[in-house]
């Protein structure tokens, strides 16, 4: 059996994943923040990235129902309460399909779920199973992409603002509130994670679960992807 | 294919599930109500509940990450904030903590699960299980307790301060909160049910669910009256 890693190694292993195999590094998240997508591509993303959005709180309820305390359900839950909103505060959701606005596409399209390609749904489906069928611990653990998001966040947001002006900077707010969220929700989901996963074993289940799910997001884009290539230039 | 029910049909076929399994019936809680309960039977009932009380927004939890849409999970979520409370809100799980506290039972014991009779937990856990493997619509339905609930919630207060001056009337919070929230929960739970169960085997499906679930509380109690039996007097 091999040694646990100390609370630093484990960090530095989760970390190095990200700088791995993050989405940030996919072809077509650098073609979208270098601007060389055109509508009809960004559209594509943003419909299917909606499906994504929409299964948030479902794999948050997933993972709530199976957490170790009350104490880290009450902190968990606000993630649902973030997505689905409540009176008074819409929600990522909500938010999401104000985005899809902003870029021309309409409410009654993004709810439709037409234009959702089969590899995306696919991807974002086996995180769902993922988070219903492991451990609490793995399911946590696959959270942790959120550890590498700010950074991509608001990449991307610049990046739609300066290469995309037809999309109306008012659909940006999900993301702005994406940059106060993720920090909150990834200081609870690492400490749940750290404090747990104490052998060496645990701990590699923990990076196997955030490989997943970078790989949940690498799909995601690779569908998306192969769906609205690059219009041949003559 | 039988004919489905009307709506008044299918919520009379329901409310009949409580009027003959619900556990007001069940001998043990008409020895509670009478007053025939010894200090000793009464805190077996309290510790032995208490896992029941500690798994609702578990399996609440597992319910909202199926619900068939963003509005019904908003409702729902309430729920889970009701037992698990939130800053400024200490929530049901807390609330019967001090029920035990008000009955003489300290709050380790009640979170030890010391005293938790194995047939109490085989009891709760299915009740779980069944939230977990189960459609929305049988889910939901097995919630439907609470159309009978405040009826005993009512006797069962004003018996415990009738009949057992010794637990502090603080203690009994818990009950008067439920007083308000089953109804308003109860609302959304049937609404859900009958605009959903539309043919008879899923009306069918929903009375099996309600049936099960009153079974799940009966034998709760049935592993507390066998654990706790009548002192003999001489």
């Amino acid at each position: 059996m091999e040694t646990a890693w100390s609370g630093k190694q484990f960090v530095q292993a989760l970390r190095t994943v990200g700088a791995e195999r993050y989405h940030d590094r996919h072809p077509f998240q650098r073609r979208m923040n270098d601007g060389a997508l055109d509508p009809h591509q960004l559209r594509g993303w943003i419909v299917n990235r909606f499906y994504y959005q929409r299964n948030i709180p479902v794999k948050d309820a997933l993972i709530l129902s199976k957490l170790p305390s009350q104490e880290d359900r009450r902190r968990w839950i606000t993630r649902i309460v973030d997505h689905d909103g409540r009176a008074g505060d819409e929600g990522g959701i909500e938010a999401w399909l104000r985005l899809g606005a902003a870029a021309g596409i309409s409410r009654e399209r993004m709810l439709s779920q037409q234009g959702v390609e089969p590899d995306a749904r696919a991807a974002v489906d086996s995180y769902v199973e993922f988070c219903r069928d492991r451990s609490w611990l793995e399911a946590v653990a696959s959270s942790l992409t959120e550890l590498f998001a700010p950074v991509l966040v608001s990449s991307r947001m610049a990046a739609i603002r300066e290469h995309y002006p037809w999309v109306e900077p008012s659909g940006l707010e999900y993301f702005e509130r994406r940059l106060e969220q993720a920090p909150r929700d990834v200081e609870h989901g690492l400490r749940l994670v750290v404090e747990n996963a104490r052998s060496r074993s645990e701990q590699e289940a923990a990076v196997a679960a955030l490989t997943f799910k970078c790989g949940v997001l690498w799909r995601l884009l690779d569908a998306v992807d192969a769906a609205y290539p690059d219009a041949v230039h003559a």
